[in-house]
């Protein structure tokens, strides 16, 4: 029996208990609010092509915001498609070469809107064991049959695929793997869910932008973004320096989504300003499609000097590069040096890393300069714990 | 045996039999890009103090842009957070009277996050039959126990956290339910929950800057906002005219997230311009309190006219009203005349309503005028077809 006079104080006790068990594994997280003026080296945030600050795309952002007003006012299906956003999708799908594109408010939420929509019960979601939490919620939530494989192994993927009980089935993959950086086997997947008779659905949240033809993405460059049973999701909070996702496929697919994706229906539409500042940034992309060749050859040039200071660092085969730390606390100290002496670096420890490794997280911009570079590596360098090099 | 020469073509095949099934059942939905200069009386986005295109609100959205830049750049926990995050988080937990509050790029992802943290495996969540899509979601990716119960069935709630077999249990409801804009027996359900030591989750999107003090919200009308087992869950996207959710409770539970929460950590933070926005309509609103009775004010005159017409109207216990209509077909050619008409009204249907029930769902908004309600209902009534008056 419960006493009358409960006061529900103690009802979310167990939430201190638990606070105090990841204090003592050294794994509390802390918001640390940035000023506008900051003047901190960021390798941290995903602004791969450095036009989140790039005064056409703000322009664009704040004159929308005056001209649209400040939010969409409701859903895409009923007040929250302004021709913006129409305009905004035919841009992106003509840009990669998709038949068609649809934009939601995040790409967490193009994730799970995708993946529910084009799976479910009595079908088979396979997939690979370190995709993004946004890919997993999307098939947890699709009440699928889901199997998971090993990171990377293709052969595997394919095996479950043809050995699958149910008639539909989709994999489910990044391009680019947000922890270490590396690509996904895009054209063994391909050819897997063609033969097997399977959806591929690719997650190139850190390939648009960075790789491909002036950046069309990492799908694009496997030459599978037309592809008839090939759905892609992005980001439009990376390289496009905004906000917003949006999912590119054959035009019965988007039409699908647009008609039953639960994330696009009983969702407020993306904000006209990050709609706007989306669209500009693809404009300066097409315009300047060397920024993402200088992506990647900066991605290179820093993973190659801190390799050679004996780091344990990762093969980027995009914007970002991982660098392994001995232990939590320490990747968590060694961050938080870095930080002080002026290179603001992301830290991932668990539960965030699939594989349990706590890690220095680096991503480059293509604006960053030789300089940045010098200045990065001395102060990696010179902030690392012992234990953090191989030599 | 698959043949070596697939294409993938068949793939998605089944997306255009469902899509043959939905057009057969006049079920089907389409975008409807609006402009700019729209001059239609809009009575179906959730704009509802009016916000969304004032001056004031826009302007802030535009500056914040050219200041911090199109997007924050990074998850909340790495570069996604800035002073102005910050700062209307603080605003936002002040002017309600909770401990602490977090914002998240939307009110589905601040549901979704903030229910999973809240439960998990082995706990039990009891929930009203019609709360929304993003709870419902949040519902299933929490892994509890979940039951469901009839709306609005307060004591059946009650005996379902007596009976049952879990230490943890959450109640989760909306404030105002989204379709028929009725509202929830709160007091009932902090003492069932009070009671027998749950959580108390409340999603107030629809409550939030139109009931309670200078629209202080269902939540803290009903005096619950302060207590220790009680959680509130706003969106930025409705009163506040821009986009964005928010957490709002106890400072161990907004800690708890900030630590937890999948849609926070794994999600970009939310674009600067909607946090400004955002910011800038709730000091307008506490400047011009009178704006959330203006709603209340609107929304039953409204109603009562319409009921003077004959037609099956909600009783409006905030800013929506719901008129049924004798068929889904039926519905959205209404919904398409009036449209025509110069009156822009929603339109649900299954699936999207709980019930079955189509209708027509009004909206008001603080700054109509006498002549917009007569407007709305002349052409509500010229158009209505057959069956959807009850003389
Ligand atoms: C691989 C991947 N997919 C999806 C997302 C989610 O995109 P958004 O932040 O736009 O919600 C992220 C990161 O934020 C990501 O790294
Ligand atoms: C009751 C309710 N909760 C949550 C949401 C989601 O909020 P948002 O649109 O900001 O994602 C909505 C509508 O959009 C809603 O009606």
């Amino acid at each position: 029996m419960q006493s009358v006079t409960a006061t529900g104080e103690q009802v979310f006790d167990w939430i201190d208990t638990r606070a105090d068990e990841r204090r003592r594994a050294g794994l509390t997280r802390q918001l640390r609010p940035r000023r506008a003026d900051d003047a901190v080296l960021d390798l941290a945030g995903n602004d791969y092509l450095g036009l989140s600050r790039d005064k056409r795309v703000n322009g664009a952002a704040a004159a929308a915001a005056l001209r649209w007003g400040a939010g969409s006012t409701g859903s895409r299906l009923v007040t929250g498609t302004t021709e913006l956003h129409t305009e905004l999708e035919h841009a992106l799908a003509s840009f990669c070469g998709a038949q068609a594109a649809l934009v939601f408010s995040s790409g967490f939420a193009a994730n799970l809107g995708a993946i529910t929509a084009l799976s479910g019960k009595g079908s088979a979601i396979v997939t690979d064991a370190y995709i993004h939490a946004s890919l997993i919620d999307g098939c947890r939530l699709s009440r699928a049959d889901i199997a998971v494989m090993d990171h990377g192994d293709a052969n595997a993927i394919k095996r479950a695929l043809a050995t699958r009980r149910t008639e539909h089935a989709l994999v489910v993959t990044d391009s680019v793997f947000s922890v270490d950086g590396d690509l996904a086997p895009l054209p063994e997947l391909a050819e897997a869910c063609r033969e097997h008779n399977a959806g591929l659905l690719i997650d190139d949240a850190h390939g648009f932008g960075v790789l491909g033809d002036g950046g069309r993405g990492a799908v694009a460059e496997a030459g599978l973004i037309k592809e008839p049973n090939v759905v892609t999701t992005i980001t439009l909070s990376k390289s496009l320096g905004a906000q917003g996702g949006a999912v590119l496929g054959p035009r019965r697919v988007i039409r699908h989504l647009v008609e039953t994706a639960r994330t696009f229906i009983f969702d407020t539409g993306l904000a006209p300003a990050s709609v706007a500042a989306a669209l500009s940034a693809l404009n300066v992309l097409k315009e300047e499609p060397e920024r993402a060749e200088r992506v990647r050859t900066n991605a290179m040039t820093l993973a190659m000097r801190l390799r050679e200071a004996g780091f344990r660092v990762s093969k980027p085969d995009a914007a970002v590069i991982s660098v392994q730390a001995p232990t939590p606390a320490a990747a968590s100290e060694w961050a938080e040096e870095c930080r002080g002496a002026g290179v603001w670096v992301g830290c991932f420890r668990p539960p965030s890393v699939p594989d349990k490794i706590s890690r220095l997280r680096l991503t480059v911009r293509a604006d960053l300069t030789e300089s940045d570079i010098d200045k990065a590596v001395d102060i990696i360098t010179r902030c690392a714990p012992p234990g953090a090099t191989q030599k």
